[in-house]
């Protein structure tokens, strides 16, 4: 990664200018909810038609313009809520980004790379890619750019722009890598911008979260998947109730995106499925023995109805490394960047 | 089984005085849901805190008297909803019930029936358990009482009275077993009243029954469980969103009511997830091929995105056993039974 350059180093969210690469579900709710905050906000889709919708919409929601600087400006009559750019270039060169969020699926991201690059593209650079190590080696061939790993915990199992909302990222959990070389002041600058759209910015490292995502996100659509698979017959189908329909919920995904999801982390998804089917037969072997398989039951019950954690007290933590790292192991997160970059606000799940 | 006693032949919803043994949410919404029908219904539960709770209810409720035959008259000022008694003879013998609806867990159940046996209970007798096989074997010990085994697919996290809501059989299926020693007219005299408090009768089998429920149920409680269990470390707690929400979702179960489903329907459940295990290896070997990773991702999608069906038209069946039997394979159900017993009205998914 290169060296913090000036412009950078001094980031705020009022003074930053975001091109959103890919206006689907997670682009499109991230364009809608920058917009709402007043930042001006440009976009890129590489499907026409899902450009024109964007550009619509842009036109329909009442706001303020994406071409002014200053959220204190309403919105003049005729102008768009955001820049829909025919081209990549447009979007963030002719734009004047200089935050650029890519939001498109993983297998998309190798050629979306080369054009930022082509383009000399020096920005800050983040993504809403559901795996963090492959989309940090990929970067990496391009020492140009500055990058900083993000995944907002806020899928949806429909997709696309008309499934977006501006409300989505509001407490979620956003995870945003900070590695041993990553610019903490960039990282703090993220940060700091995640948090106006109501996120709850999750410091990790992309082991960390890919490790995490496998248990949590990754085999949960497997399990779906292999749960619908297995009740197609009309009188299980007709049967199926409340724990079929939550258990499968997520089978409804478009498939690509799954692939991407789970291909993309394929390591991590084996070892957190290897561990979960090594828990399952020990499940199946406690079949006939109703105390011992009650006692399995336990930790998953306790686990789960004390989920999810109620926020505890807010606290003011230095802005470090360790200290940030530390918040996000024990699962806390942030809620607020102090003006000056040193502190964040900082909250932990109540004990 | 005895044979069909003239009294219950012409059992009819209007002249049917239910009994109720065990009232909690499954009980409990079901002495709600008759009681709005009109029906007089008592019930008794072995937890004398719960007696007193639903007793209290009966008076709290309004609407019309447990102890009148009649829909049409309204409840006396200060008469219970429900007859609440202190002992099961209380509830079955002096009240008189000629249909006793057993809702406690399989566990109790053998208590019960000796119970039901000792008092010299004749009527007709159902369940709401969630396996049907053991049940059936367990009854067909008490040569005097006759069966026909049921199960609303109605559960919810959350257990006890207090959870219970007259309209929680709405629209929901209701599996009741029409083996080949079930009195046709007993049968259809169940379905009959079931479908006066909107539940879509399926007629199936006990073995038919457990292998749907061990796929759609049993499983999904086990896979909710060990995913549960998966993540208790306070990183993954944090991140995790929609899809570990609705995957967990019933690993908030009461792990006794669990126990007792899965470790009763043990041989079927098994079978279940070694076929499940099974596709999961597949699908992990396939991890790092995109393409047939996605084709095994495709039929799961399919199913889910086409479920819950919508109903199709409704038809007119003759009420005879292969007709019935066909009809509950093909994931249809009954909305109605004719006054003459004679005919239902059913009906099947949309294609």
């Amino acid at each position: 990664m290169k060296p913090v350059d000036g412009r950078l180093h001094h980031m705020t969210s009022s003074g930053t200018r975001v091109a959103i690469i890919g206006t689907g579900l997670i682009g499109g709710s991230l364009l809608r909810a920058l917009a709402t905050t007043g930042l001006p906000v440009s976009g890129y889709d590489a499907d026409p038609a899902t450009r024109a919708q964007v550009r619509r919409a842009g036109h329909e929601e009442p706001g303020h313009s994406a071409v002014s600087r200053s959220a204190a400006l309403p919105q003049a009559p005729g102008q768009p809520r955001w820049h829909i750019a025919d081209s990549l270039p447009g979007a963030v060169r002719d734009f004047g980004a200089d935050l650029v969020v890519l939001a498109v699926p993983l297998p998309a991201l190798p050629a979306v790379l080369d054009e930022l690059d082509a383009i000399g593209y020096q920005g800050l650079l983040t993504d809403v890619t559901s795996v963090k190590g492959p989309v940090a080696t990929l970067v990496a061939r391009h020492p140009a750019l500055r990058y900083v790993g993000g995944h907002p915990m806020a899928g949806r199992e429909h997709a696309g722009f008309e499934a977006s909302d501006p409300e989505l990222f509001s407490g979620r959990p956003w995870a945003l890598c900070l590695e041993p070389d990553t610019p903490l002041e960039e990282w703090l600058a993220l940060a700091d911008l995640l948090t106006t759209i109501g996120a709850r910015v999750v410091p990790t490292t992309a082991t960390a979260h890919d490790a995490a995502v496998a248990r949590i996100s990754h085999v949960p659509h497997l399990l779906a998947t292999a749960l619908a698979r297995a009740s197609t017959d009309p009188l299980a189908a007709g049967l199926a109730a409340g724990s079929f329909r939550d258990g499968t919920r997520v089978a409804a995904s478009p498939p690509a995106l799954v692939t991407a999801m789970c291909s993309g982390n394929a390591a991590a998804v084996r070892e957190a499925l290897d561990a979960l089917l090594d828990d399952l037969r020990t499940a199946r072997e406690l079949l006939e023995s109703p105390e011992e398989f009650t006692r399995w039951l336990e930790p998953g019950y306790a686990m789960r109805r004390s989920w999810p954690s109620q926020p505890g007290p807010e606290s003011t933590l230095p802005a470090t490394r360790t200290e940030l790292l530390a918040l996000g192991q024990a699962g806390g997160w942030i809620t607020k960047v102090a003006a000056d970059r040193r502190a964040v606000t900082a909250q932990r799940p109540a004990a």
